[in-house]
């Protein structure tokens, strides 16, 4: 039996072992969490003993715990991949808008439905069950491997740059694989080579210092919720580019063979819509959606908040806005700078009557990985194995910011090998994974550390 | 003893008295409190029986009680005053805020602070207490006493006209009096002639059907929190104007003469600002602070919400944006047009990609009463001798659509003798009522009645 029929053989249990993980509400940003973020991680750490890790441990950081594992078995002529995922995930609301609860993972058709089933859980263990059933039917692995899971993605990774850092020697590899985006449709594999970057902040703005009846003080006093949305609209320019001064001077222009190349990504605009669930795009006017949602930098509320939310009417003129927001941004943009540019920005057209606050949530760099190497041709091949087809080479619009930490602290590049559908929900009520891809992602991976060792030139 | 010394050796007890309405929290708008409005309304209700009333009962309505009391004692041919007044109270959240607990009342050197102490709670016990004075050493009334004090104030008084319509023959009465606004300093009284009308709505906006993840959808969907932002901000002009179309159509111009008296109101700009708690004051242009908050109808925001609200940074592109508006309004505009008229210009203003709903929370109409009349005159010398100092006669900007409805039901005009004080945090945290006021307001109602009989010539 080979790694591939051991994967088949095991199905039902790989299956149930996942819903185990999506059980526990590893949500990091919740302090109520805390104990959770504890158990995912350690439950992680077994499972990665059982699959034969000879290494595997929690470490912990100021903030949520590291799993960390290592099985050197191919030997130091053969490269070492190093694994990365995430077993945190995003918080669960709105919840009544959940059809089964969101830490109770249930099986609808091929499809489990779980906060974090796709984001990251499920990817990320498509890894761990790889490497059990290599062990298990090679009694070695052909590649070595390290394991690196963290429990604060989805709040900015605080605490993971001087992690690595710490352990760089420890973590030293020749590649990485990371799965935590998706692919184009469910026979449509792709790989990402470039990845955007994120700047989230929040903004706070004050009128008069207490709240205040609106209707003796309404018509001369300026509401901070009126003027909060009069600045956030002031964001955008009528033709839905960013309007901050500065804020698309170090973009790099996408060239005519790049976009050539984005054009024939298979898009199916209706489709599109569809998982959207919106009637028409809207954006950047003289980009396709490929383009806007991939290569070029957004800027979007999250959250808006002031005054009274409750039944009915209160006639309050609160004396606070507050608004998140979070901004992709591409090569070159640098997050720490857009995030003074808006500052400067806001600080121009916040009327004398309210005061702005600006706090930096977290920021995070984008990538763009080589998009020739042994790496991206094992991970290729692999794909067509495991898929039956080719995969496309994409751009990818969310941010994933250990691309660029693992390339600037550890000097590799990274191979982005998604095993997500773009219906995933992720961020969303109702995220689920497509069952019939976390097989194939196990099979994926088999297929990628069996190519990258047969590709391997021992220097 | 006359009822003024009886007043002012009963004082303490009067205090205390309110302080345990005041420990009651009617919260109309929130429905946990419902108990705690029966339990208002039978509190209320007793102390009229007590006060000597021998007709005093808790009336049910669809929604929270009415309390409805009689005393017909001074015969038919003496004037019948109708009292009104609310139990209910305005929600107390933001608690954070609040210094002492909202529901605790707290006497710090002449101030009661708690929530409903000054609106309207301590306005209403007022009348109970002047009357329980007068009876109390008259062995009489001078004048025949009717009260209504209802529960739905605070959230649009939905149950009072058709109560009012229904019980009209007994409600019948020669004038009203309402103390439901305050004065403009501690020794500076007024009465109000003129009141805003109102209209509260909530709107909410929907781009696409289900929550996305920013980082996928951004750039390529329409965010309904940047959505409502931008409509919002084309509530007004940069002139501070409301631009809704035909907004100001029905608003009657202010004369000459009318603008000259509210320039003779004893206005203190630099108390103003540090009242309201503001560095500058903002709005329509062309108009005084006091034309804007009294005269000049406006638009504010009182509530918006969408999106994460919680802790730290959730990248998430969020299917629904939420606001509560409220409007003030001026003679002649007429709140229902007002409304379809904020419909059709929000419908044109909407983008494609976004959905807008219009839900009408409540609306009120203004009133302006007659400067000159006998009630209006014996209330001026009933306020000189209480205060040592004749009103001032004054616009107001709050609502109180019961003024609007007593006209149009029962045909009788109102008398608004406001005790309260500009600085009394109506619907903010640390809500209190001057207590000197609350006794120069028993005082001014005894010497109101006196008045009122003295003038009163048999037809």
């Amino acid at each position: 039996m080979d790694a591939i029929d051991y994967a088949r053989a095991h199905r039902q249990r790989f299956v149930d072992e996942l819903c185990e993980f999506l059980r526990i509400p590893s949500v990091s940003a919740q302090p109520e969490h805390r104990e959770d973020m504890e158990r995912a991680a350690h439950w992680l750490c077994g499972k990665l003993v059982s699959a034969g890790f000879p290494s595997a441990r929690v470490m912990p950081t100021p903030g949520h715990p590291v799993v960390l594992a290592e099985w050197l078995a191919a030997g130091p002529a053969a490269p070492t991949v190093l694994v990365y995922g995430h077993y945190d995930v995003q918080p669960p609301e709105p919840l009544d808008e959940w059809r089964t609860g969101p830490f109770e993972p249930t099986v609808v058709g091929q499809d489990v439905f779980a906060r974090g089933a796709a984001d990251d859980k499920g990817q990320a263990y498509v890894y761990v069950k790889a490497i059990e059933a290599l062990a298990a039917t090679g009694g070695t692995l052909p590649v070595n491997v390290k394991c690196l899971f963290e429990g604060e993605e989805e709040i900015g990774s605080q605490h993971l740059e001087p992690f690595v850092r710490e352990h760089a020697a420890e973590l030293a590899s020749d590649v990485a694989a990371v799965s935590d985006t998706h692919i184009l449709g469910k026979d449509v594999p792709c790989i990402v080579y470039a990845l955007r970057g994120i700047a989230c902040v929040e903004l706070e703005v004050t009128g008069p210092d207490h709240d205040l009846h609106s209707g003796i003080y309404g018509g001369a006093v300026n509401n901070p919720l009126n003027g909060l949305c009069r600045i956030v609209a002031r964001l955008h320019d009528e033709q839905g580019r960013v309007a901050i001064p500065g804020f698309y001077d170090r973009v790099r222009p996408l060239e005519p063979e790049e976009r050539a190349d984005l054009g024939r990504v298979p898009f199916d605009r209706a489709a599109w819509l569809g998982e959207a669930g919106v009637s028409a795009d809207w954006g950047e006017a003289g980009y396709s959606i490929v383009e806007r949602t991939t290569a070029r930098p957004t800027l979007d509320l999250n959250g808006i908040w002031g005054g009274y939310t409750g039944v009915g009417a209160k006639t309050v003129l609160p004396s606070k806005a507050f608004a998140k927001l979070s901004m992709r941004l591409v090569a070159d943009q640098d997050p720490a700078q857009i995030v003074e540019l808006l500052r400067s920005y806001l600080a121009q057209i916040t009327p004398p009557e309210l005061s702005l606050e600006l706090r930096s949530l977290h920021l995070g760099e984008g990538a763009v990985v080589a998009r020739d190497s042994a790496a991206l041709r094992a991970a290729d091949r692999a794909y067509a194995r495991a898929f039956g087809k080719a995969p496309v080479l994409v751009r990818e619009g969310g941010s994933i910011p250990v691309v660029a930490l693992i390339k600037k602290v550890l000097g590799i590049d990274t191979v982005l090998m998604g095993f997500g559908l773009p219906d995933d929900r992720l961020h969303s009520p109702n995220e689920k994974f497509h069952l019939p891809n976390f097989s194939r992602g196990i099979e994926t991976v088999i297929h990628f550390m069996n190519h990258l060792s047969a590709a391997h030139e021992p220097a």
